[in-house]
């Protein structure tokens, strides 16, 4: 089951849980565990805090100084920036499958971060019963 | 399978090898893997070695630079550093099952690192045959 | 199902992509998903682009200012930066597998990153069916 997300911004993260929690539905798996894959180089998963919306601002400030947007690297496109931030965050992730939901914490939501946007963007969700 | 993890201090990181072990003999899966999620989002899970525990120290002592806790931070509850190592780390890790157990290099164990405690934490493992 | 990694270098990048398919191959599953892990401390696994090895090296530009070789960590070994490296980018990968193959975007390859060699390194895969 793939998800199709539309970032409107070079860098944004957005909030996939409601279209995680329909694909993990709609596999019929009930307990188990999911994997949902980024099919990108320059856009990663991650599962933080959405009750704030300054946790996303804050995450982002700070990843802009651990990857800046530097002249000086190599990759001729200019988004080197974006490719380290999605290996530092990683593009999968794996998570626990409880009564046919994605299994979070209390303030646990998934977020697709998009690191060299505005584009449309995949994610894949597969779920594995255990 | 839920994990119960106290931790002490507001920094710090946990070796849970072997509750997670014990976890994935529970589950009676011989072959397969596991997933392991923390449900916080103020608390990630790694892989790294126990065997000298200044990897530990030196880990977070660099952890704390690369996310200073910086008053500048617009979230308000002051722990946006503590949000952004664990979406560093990753909140969920997925490790081979074989023999009934995690499989592990020789220098490898299992790491809860608590960022913002102490609290009481939780960790889910769930096990899928393969 | 185990890969081996030989790495001529101490920090060095390397494209398994081939490998991590033909493992997949022989596992015999079609559609499901596969965790990859390295049982090393000092290496990690990611996914990026390998179209142009300027990305790889402005990777590895990166995350030698993120995590420097510095002579006051305390870990007696002196390869606390290639610890630090492995918890950032993490010791295991679930990827997706579809139609008998790990499921990759146009531009993703999956690199082994070792951080302390040259030595023989390993990697285990495991499929699950789902």
């Amino acid at each position: 089951m793939t998800i199709d997300v539309t970032s409107r911004q070079r860098i944004e993260i957005i909030n996939i849980g409601g279209e995680v929690a329909r694909a993990v539905a709609e596999s019929g798996v009930e307990e188990g565990i999911c994997v949902l894959q980024s099919l990108h180089t320059t856009a990663a998963l991650s599962v933080n805090e959405s009750a704030d919306p300054d946790v996303k601002k804050d995450l982002l400030r700070q990843l802009a100084l651990l990857a800046p947007r530097d002249p000086s690297f190599l990759h001729a496109e200019g988004n080197s920036d974006a490719h380290i931030k999605t290996s530092l965050l990683g593009p999968s992730l794996s998570l626990v499958v409880s009564g046919g939901r994605p299994l979070l914490g209390a303030w646990q939501t998934i977020y697709f971060c998009e690191f060299d946007g505005p584009r449309r963007r995949q994610v894949v969700v597969k779920c594995v019963k255990g």
